[in-house]
């Protein structure tokens, strides 16, 4: 068996996220079969399996790439910008983000033993957004009568929302002045007197 | 073939809504199978399909009753009292409500035949939170910066976030202070600003 560099493995674990996760959002997680997941990456099953334990262990490895690329955005931007980039789909790959989202949802709903694995995961969304909010507030600029562990929960409902909002296929371009309604509800009383004047 | 009364067509078509609900909640769309809501209602086939076209037809039926239900609540109460029913679980048959309304959020996303009998049902409480908060709007207890349609989409958009929060088993103790500040967004300046102070 040939040795194989670091940066080879990488370029391999790299090419079967990537071809998975288009598999994924054109098929679903039950439709993207080994084969389909064969065709969409260019490896065999063997290469595919040799880097991830198993089919469910590749989406969850999916869906952690997408939380982390999420909460960096939260970090820079606020949550409410990674609304704005999955309403204007000018994100980055968006509607593979939405799908491997959408899928996340439905298998939290129908299946309790993918709800213990993704906890965990979704803990880094919640974080990264509540950090940035506790800054805000250090700044001035959040409003401090209402705690940031609420206004955290109140961004994630609405970002729910929203997934599923787009998900069921309703019309979603008047949903810009929502976003900054929902934005606006948060800001310091200060902020938003000023802004309303 | 006996002649049967008004109020004997009434009663039958409630039993097999009853029956129909529990079932339709308890195994999902697909998984009511006709012997199952023959199981459900204590009716046969024969008399089920008298009253309804087809299992489509019923099930929308569920869903335009819980619709009118919420419109109901939503008019007396409004958009977010609905909300906090669902959360409770005090509204009535709120387990059953939640089933009807998530088989619906889970059929537009796939069924596109079904998005479009839907449209118009959903219309209802659409309708019904724009003329609650038109009504807020005329007494001054409503934000008058901020477009009706905007509020009535923004408060749509939490109520997604909500079904699907539930639908997916995460905890929602913590919720009430969230949709107390969102019942606030909404509010008039005046009145938030009072409150605040």
């Amino acid at each position: 068996m040939p040795r194989v560099s670091q940066d080879h493995l990488d370029a391999r674990r790299r090419q079967i996220l990537d071809g998975s996760r288009v598999c994924f959002a054109r098929y679903g997680y039950e439709g993207a079969t080994v084969r389909r997941l064969e065709e969409a990456t260019g490896l065999s099953r063997g290469a595919i399996f040799h880097h991830f334990r198993d089919k469910e262990s590749l989406f969850l490895a999916l869906a952690e790439e997408d939380a982390a690329r999420m909460a960096d955005v939260v970090a820079a931007q606020g949550l409410v910008q990674v609304m704005r980039d999955l309403l204007s789909g000018a994100g980055e790959q968006p509607a593979e983000w939405l799908a491997t989202r959408l899928e996340v949802s439905r298998r939290l709903r129908t299946d309790p033993e993918f709800r213990a694995r993704w906890a965990e995961r979704s803990q880094l969304l919640t974080q990264a957004t509540k950090l940035r909010l506790q800054r805000k507030l250090e700044a001035g600029n959040l409003r401090d009568d209402v705690d940031v562990d609420v206004l955290t929960s109140y961004l994630e409902l609405v970002l729910e929302g929203l997934v599923s909002h787009l998900a069921m296929g309703l019309p979603a371009d008047d949903l810009g002045p929502v976003l900054d309604l929902v934005e606006e509800s948060v800001r310091h009383q200060r902020v938003r007197a000023s802004l309303e004047a």
